[in-house]
């Protein structure tokens, strides 16, 4: 893949854990909700019908009481390998009119997991329509709470 | 699949070839060129990377000499059974920040394909960003087009 340095923005993680259970903290609701959003943000709610074209909903709440929602749809599905999910579409491939940017500029996730020793080399890499949504998106600290978040999941799956 | 009859164009055939065939006309370039796109117009070449997020590049000829370019990805693809592609995105899923409309405004494109006694159930569904993309192709002449093309596959692929 090849990678557009003004529009996508990566990570790339060694974590220890094997990627049977780094998918199943991306692809179970009752764990995502557990490592998903940097705290004090959590995910209070997600609906995943995992399939290519299937529905990707979840409710984030925040400390003040926020409560935010992002609709979104899977387009690959690779057990333990490959996930790719987007909020440009909707169920099916129904691209949306106004895609629903509550979490800020819209981005599709291409995320890929490797074996490596015992553990998992994970790539994530969120896609823009512009360099400036993703500019929007690092202001707005994306990385840095991408690499949090991956810190919270990487302690989820060590315990699994 | 919920169809949105606002957004969808439709077609849905009853072809006299099986599956595989059809899907031959639909994946192999030098069988695409001969059938797609209602003549006079024609495609003069076309890249196909048949894979989710493989590119999908098509160049269109037209009774005036005119030459078409359009650029997009594929999403889906089930051997014999299912092709999902798009104009929204290109090769690995990045969402084009001006996707190519120069055929009418963009659509994604599920298309089906499903064994009928000797022959294939073929539905093809247009998926539009808006009811006022979807009018203006329809305005365009879309539905008749399709049809007419699907006539120009249903030939080639019985001659296979």
């Amino acid at each position: 893949m090849r990678i557009d340095p003004d529009r996508d923005i990566v990570l790339d993680r060694l974590l220890q854990a094997p990627p049977h259970l780094v998918w199943r903290c991306w692809t179970e609701p009752g764990l995502f909700c557990q490592w998903y959003l940097p705290r004090p943000w959590f995910v209070s709610e997600a609906i995943m019908d995992l399939r290519p074209g299937g529905r990707f909903f979840m409710v984030a709440g925040g400390p003040g009481g926020e409560r935010v929602s992002n609709e979104g749809s899977f387009l690959e599905v690779v057990p333990e390998r490959k996930l790719v999910f987007t909020d440009l579409f909707g169920e099916d491939y129904a691209p949306f009119e106004a895609p629903d940017s509550s979490f800020g500029p819209n981005f599709t996730a291409v995320l890929t997991f490797a074996p490596d020793g015992t553990g998992t080399r994970h790539r994530a890499v969120a896609r823009h329509r512009s360099a400036g949504d993703a500019a929007a998106n690092r202001e707005m600290g994306f990385e840095a709470g991408w690499s949090v978040t991956t810190d919270q999941l990487e302690r989820l799956a060590v315990t699994l």
